[in-house]
């Protein structure tokens, strides 16, 4: 009762009604460092102390997910702060009251209330949420505001109302075509939980591998899987992982393109004659030689297919839960290959289809049967959309708002995933600046636009290995997890940028270890050395942007991705950094410390490759580092020529410029598929010394 | 039968036979950075280059274990390497031969062949080793010898012939004082793996808790434990990981002193008259204030304890089945109660025993009769050897080795722990060099020093968590591990530094995660602000040695231990670095460069503060080092001051060098349980300076 009282009277308070146009007060709190951003928060003076000692005290509605909610998060804050429970109080104790009002559904279904209010207080905390699902993001937000003060460590006097911009906020993982252990599944989970993406997109199969144990096919894993693949008990102990922590679980099949690992146990699926192999390389769909055992597609004209494709997707069906079923649908080559395939086109001729996208059409039809007698909702790539195409198939557009718009102006529900590709290597900036409500989109009546169900971001993994893909999905991934919770108004790089370091942090308390996984990384490239230079370099390169490892090597599932362009991050922090400065001085709006900066960092860079080409010969890791170690180091002395004429306000020679900037042009070409990225800097300092 | 040839004739060209005289040539030689160091090894020209593509190949003996072992074996390559294996090869490969004699025991006991021969040749890698344990030794030498080449990652060519110097080589973690979870225990046992221990003394009692699950008297968790323990089928999880790695698992029960928790189930078994409760401070036996409730002793004087003992250890000894069962014995707080215990001391009188330690020796010898009974071999600290101890009860012996003579002298066997506690913080120098043979065993004869089984060395658990535990125990504890594997002669500290650093960098990809979790405490310390400099302060400071703590604060076992002093390492490498170029200094042979790296860090130091500053109000685990930031900074500039006088060969004024002497010794003084590293180094400085 007491509890309840003091409540009472600090909801009176804090009683502010915040308009939408409030909210960009919310985003310039700095207290506020959390990962998305809320929707409402009003701070206050004060502060909740952390000690061993607070309870949290569950009123209302409660069940076991919250109990064990309770212990995580006393693990992650054992991790943040260090401090110790105490189990047996003989004093009265501060409380975090936790008031669920109901329960939420069996299974989590799409759009359930995520809404939560967290209100913190010195003397206490109170999170009030309709269901469990909001309990779980509210201890979230509170635990990513906590943080030391002279006081010890604690969280700050805040009153935040939260909920979802989209209900849909997904992240894919292909562990097709390399696979993923469990412990990186697991992972991923805890890491959506934290920023409060509430789906995985699990895409399970592929031409390397089909990832789910049958019961009714065992061929699928045991001769298309390398023995690499989830048995049917993981993958409900997956399920549940996920469900404890808000999050919805959908599988993916892909079909009928990238599907040649069904057909290495079952031939018969396939329009070709077989045998069938793995297939181990990356790459043959752009453009490379296609080889018949590797690169089929499935037969849609025998009426066996679908006999698979019902006793496979029921079974699958009856192993998620979820509403939702993923059926791929890129056709892209299925459609060449029916077209050149003797038998389809005899087929096709008999039955009266006029090419291969209407036979593509006739298959997707008798899928989307298949799936509903399954009770699932179809989900399907841009392809599967056709004017025919059912209205409750949800389509997922790789293809951008456009391509989305034509679906939700056709009465589909759609998904964005275009520009929200992290295996593409774009910087975060990019994926935050993606809404889905852009473009043709935004134009749509507000009736139709609420069929833009929210986005996935999506990490496809020809080129990252269980060891590097957590650092390619994270942190960059909350960019986009951030789009889709916070509002539209939410567009302040700068300040996603420095939350999205603090929120790095967070994920490593929370046990997320691509930091420490990049460490060891960057260890073993030097042997025994120390690795501080390689890490000066590494910290102002990028590896390739887009596809464009395509065509260079031949990359297998065994080729090692232990170079450096696999272990960096995908975006250079310092270096967009050094471009922020750079920007600003060219322009004559730098502060002192930013000219400070700015030198210090280019002399550091001009003379790191004295330290570092020692090292480099000592392994073929380090030895293709030569050129690009030794560009940096010239791209820093011309930024320091520039910096100088900038400072002492003379002016370059125009010769002297454009040889200077000729340089950083062929030095910006990729070294070892390395890009150095402080050269559009540099570039901007020397334009702006010859004015 | 091909491999097998090249084997032959690699054989016959590396067929060195190598006297003990010749060790010291393996020592020196820089390419073998193994801990502990091999007994014999000859280096050659060439290397085994690693791959994806190299096969293992099991040739005589084989059972799951060294299947697992394989499997271990690639997963820690992948770690150090990033090399994917490929599964299928269509070209010959090179191959890993590993051929093993015969089955090692059922149960592995004490003594047990663990002898090893491998070849590594640039064509293939032979091990061959009598049984599983020796295979398990060799591929850890294998694997440590892994490192970067320009021709790829790869091992050096070189026959190692290998075997322990003792068999007994154990490590003891306390998981009474605060439980360790299992993760920490397997993370240690693979760590133990990695330098060849043998024996993993498992303390899980203590004042503060009983660590394992007993079905006959279940309250011994149940009330003693806080609910944290270990469960039978766990502690079979532990014994089945332990046997893999060739460890035997040994579990110490402490009494009659250390023993409360049991009595807060079972108060019957103590002398008080209860009730007791679980004991939550630390310290209280070094003269505290005792409370009857937390701190009473096993009653020896009821029939009842010793039916308790007889089912209990019965059951514990039915759940280990190593050989040895260790009682503890530890009973200076017994014999000072009983002395004390009115009704303690009537049974004496009536029963004829002239004093406590007489009631101790019936008592142990009734222990002893008890464990003999369920065919043990008792294992007790020093305070169990009486002349009539029986002579199959092995001594551990934490008081030194002239204890450990008396015990061998009357014909027990001894394992020696004085000098190898790890939770005193010291140098891994001071562990190195204790010998078990050094003192008085040294001067019995060979026959009975053969009764030194060896050592353990220990970690007790008042300061150190889950969280800390590993980085105070490694890489240290592999100092002793050599000590105890390699040969006598093998004492060159500087070696034994420079390989101690590179072990911990293997122990990094075996997955023993100390470092990375001194990374996320250092961070947590300083918030969002970049811990660098706090990293320059940690660097050269140290946490009390010997027992400081006790006195100072009210340690208990929820006490956070989030400090620096609970963070760093418990030895400061760079700190020693400095103190040994300063050795050179004042002893006029340093090389320029010494000079050159002693003014570069000087000045770090001496302008740290400046950095660390700003930082520390913010929270109280940083405010604490205010005034040892700036001691840092003051130490370093009388540092800098000698280093000027020394280098432009002028005397410093006498006067001064009194100042500063004083000066230094002052800030000596340990602050927030920290000492500045770098004070003994400075002071060479000063007193080299006038002369």
């Amino acid at each position: 009762m007491q509890a309840r009282r003091t409540w009472v009277s600090l909801a009176a308070l804090w009683c502010v009604i915040l308009s939408q146009q409030a909210w960009a007060q919310v985003a310039a709190q700095p207290s506020l460092a959390i990962m998305p951003l809320p929707a409402h928060a009003t701070s206050s003076t004060g502060e909740f102390i952390l000690d061993g000692g607070f309870e949290m005290v569950f009123t209302g509605y409660t069940e076991p997910r919250l109990e064990r909610a309770r212990l995580r998060f006393f693990d992650t804050l054992k991790s943040s702060t260090g401090l110790r429970r105490w189990p047996d109080a003989t004093t009265p104790r501060p409380q975090f009251v936790i008031d669920t009002r109901a329960a939420s559904a069996p299974v989590q279904q799409l759009g359930e209330d995520e809404s939560y209010r967290l209100e913190v207080a010195p003397t206490g905390v109170k999170l009030t949420a309709p269901n469990p699902l909001g309990v779980l993001r509210g201890l979230q937000t509170f635990l990513q505001l906590v943080h030391p003060t002279p006081g010890g460590f604690a969280v700050s006097s805040v009153v935040i109302e939260d909920k979802p911009r989209f209900p849909w906020r997904g992240l894919m993982i292909d562990t097709g075509r390399h696979f993923m252990p469990l412990e990186i599944i697991r992972q991923n989970l805890d890491a959506m939980e934290a920023v409060k993406l509430n789906i995985l997109h699990w895409h399970v199969s592929e031409d390397q591998g089909t990832r789910i144990e049958s019961k009714l096919y065992p061929r699928l894993t045991g001769m298309g899987s390398d023995g690499q693949f989830y048995t049917q008990d993981e993958v409900r102990g997956v399920i549940a992982y996920a469900r404890d922590r808000g999050i919805r679980v959908m599988p993916e099949f892909e079909m009928p393109s990238h599907a040649n690992a069904l057909y290495v146990g079952y031939p018969e699926l396939a329009d070709g004659p077989g045998p069938y192999h793995l297939k181990r390389k990356f790459g043959e769909k752009w453009g490379r030689e296609r080889k018949p055992s590797e690169d089929s597609s499935m037969d849609p004209t025998r009426e066996s297919t679908y006999i698979f494709l019902d006793r496979f997707l029921g079974e699958m069906a009856a192993l998620f839960p979820d509403q939702y079923l993923h059926v791929g649908g890129d056709a892209e080559d299925a459609v060449t290959e029916w077209a050149t395939n003797a038998k389809i086109q005899q087929y096709m001729k008999d039955h009266g289809y006029k090419d291969a996208t209407a036979l593509q059409l006739y298959f997707t039809a008798r899928l989307q049967k298949i799936v509903a007698s399954h009770h699932k909702t179809m989900v399907g790539w841009d392809e599967v959309l056709q004017p025919e195409t059912p209205k409750d198939v949800v389509i997922q557009s790789w293809r951008g708002t456009d391509s989305l718009a034509v679906a939700v102006g056709r009465g589909n529900r759609g998904i964005l995933s275009w520009g929200y590709y992290l295996d593409l290597n774009e910087p975060a900036s990019r994926h935050f600046s993606v809404d889905p409500l852009q473009g043709a989109i935004g134009k749509l009546p507000p009736e139709q636009q609420k069929a833009v169900l929210g986005g996935e971001t999506a990490m496809w993994t020809e080129y990252v290995t269980p060891e590097t893909i957590d650092g390619r999905i994270w942190p960059r991934a909350a960019a986009v997890a951030e789009r889709l919770w916070s509002p539209q108004e939410d567009t302040n790089l700068d300040s996603m940028y420095a939350r999205l370091d603090i929120l790095s942090q967070y994920l490593t308390y929370r046990g997320i270890p691509y930091k420490a996984t990049r460490e060891l990384m960057f260890q073993r490239m030097v042997g025994t050395a120390d690795p501080a230079s390689l890490k000066v370099l590494a910290g102002v390169v990028e590896p390739p942007t887009g596809f464009p490892r395509e065509g260079e090597r031949a990359y297998t599932v065994y080729t090692p991705l232990n170079h450096l362009s696999d272990i960096i991050p995908a975006e250079a922090d310092r270096a967009r950094q050094f471009r922020d400065i750079a920007t600003r001085i060219a322009a004559g709006t730098a502060t002192p410390s930013d000219h400070q900066l700015a030198r210090q960092w280019l002399t550091l860079w001009r003379d790191n490759d004295n330290t570092l080409q020692p090292l480099l010969p000592q392994s073929p890791l380090t030895a293709e580092l030569t050129p690009i170690s030794h560009n940096l180091s010239e791209t820093a002395k011309i930024g320091l020529k520039a910096l100088d004429a900038l400072e002492q306000h003379h002016s370059m020679k125009a010769t002297d410029q454009t040889d200077d900037l000729a340089s950083l042009k062929s030095m910006g070409e990729p070294i070892a598929e390395l890009r150095v990225r402080i050269i559009p800097g540099v570039e901007s300092l020397v334009q702006a010394a010859h004015r």
